[in-house]
């Protein structure tokens, strides 16, 4: 299938998550990737990692949005690393490039991804994450992914 | 005085404020100008042009970092519009320009700032803003602006 | 094959090149997708799109940075849209997402990007193009292509 | 008079330039300071810090549109430094903040300012620099500022 085509879910979160939420992250990723999603996220450790790992062994597709200006930087479970250079202002094109969002626990680099989530009118799904007016609670990794794929608002087409 | 070595203030909060809050950020940027600071904000309307315009009448400078690209886009009580042609990504642009913040009133572009705020270790004043962690609570502007000036790190030397 | 071990091969050129470009480009998209290498451009329209429609035809695979918020704005070839809402500034993350460059026509955009190309240290292959030092000339597009593999260097490992 | 009034004019360069283009971009910011207009650059040193320290000992101001994040990185005679942490993609940032532009010597950094300058339709006077179609040529610093004040046509109003 044309992965133009696919749903693609931004996976934000803590870059160290407690042992627990790096395996919702791990979850979450294999799921995306059995629901035939692309996983989006920032390309580097924790809850990115995590989610990343699971969405490789279970043979999906992820693109990182990075950072800084080398495609290395990237997680070893990130098959499309994408340079940016533009440091933390980052956070905003993760956002752009996801049609909704599952946070999963995360500090403040988080609240800004979520806070573009509602800048840019896109669902965010939160997984013990943030208290934030209009996130839409999940219980656990596989209610998260049902609740994205239900929620998103197809960006490409 | 050497504009440089003055202390920037950044004002966030929302396009649409109340008549009240917009009545309290002009007092802020009035109390910043007097004293002696520089004003820091996104150059557009509600909040942001109700700083700049106390900052403008009470003889202050006000830099405006715009997301767009068109320095004529800035309120007409700025002194130095800067274009970035970021759009919402000039968030933390606005951050990184100010040595401490004061959030008024706001919605989700505020709550972007407030997080950038935190991410790059900067102080955050709050006068009637989001419940987040970390935010100093003033309650009134005159407030907020001695907080601004007690808590801030200097950027500039 | 890993999508991610595959070199990158980006493609900078006019938005409205002659016919005779056009068709230089498409060849030099489908070849890149015979060699088994990544397209990488601006995924809008001209060279940006005759390439990605080569590649398309041959089985290849395409990334397009584009300037905008919108996913959609990508030239129907494109494989893998990116937003950057950076505007033209987006011009020097083409660059930093290729590990070498072929240049086809073009005016001051595609200068822009050349120069980016010699700023963060990549070859620049250049098929009638802008003359500027440094540039490798070739003749056709099957040798732009010959020489862009000969000459890149790994960004990804 | 009114900061926001003055032309901006843009001082594009290289960071190691000869004894002589400094002496040249030395001259070019002090005659910017007594034509009361502004000084824009990319705030570090070579060209931009020698046309910085010129627009500074005759009473000029100058506007640095610094790559990093930090404002201490810009030269000692930059009045207002602009943190963007966006690498060279700053470089449009310093275009797009200029009316006109005057490029001095410099390598591929000043070739991509001079192509925004192209692309943002800004006239670009150019002081022994690249060859490059479209570019002013001016014999001295006195008749590079008097053709950019010539040419510029205003951005802020």
């Amino acid at each position: 299938m044309n992965i133009r085509k696919k749903v693609r879910i931004g996976i934000i979160g803590g870059a160290k998550p407690s042992p627990e939420f790096r395996k919702a992250a791990y979850e979450v990723g294999r799921l995306i990737a059995e629901k035939q999603a692309v996983l989006v996220c920032g390309g580097l450790s924790g809850v990115m990692e995590a989610a990343a790992r699971g969405n490789k062994e279970a043979g999906g597709i992820s693109i990182g949005v990075l950072p800084g200006t080398s495609l290395k930087d990237a997680n070893p479970y990130i098959d499309i690393p994408i340079a940016t250079g533009l440091g933390y202002s980052r956070n905003s094109l993760v956002v752009m490039n996801s049609d909704v969002l599952i946070a999963i626990d995360g500090r403040y680099g988080t609240l800004s991804e979520i806070a573009y989530g509602f800048i840019q009118g896109k669902k965010v799904i939160g997984l013990n994450t943030w208290k934030i007016d209009g996130i839409i609670k999940a219980e656990f990794p596989e209610q998260a992914v049902d609740l994205a794929l239900k929620q998103y608002f197809p960006l490409v087409s």
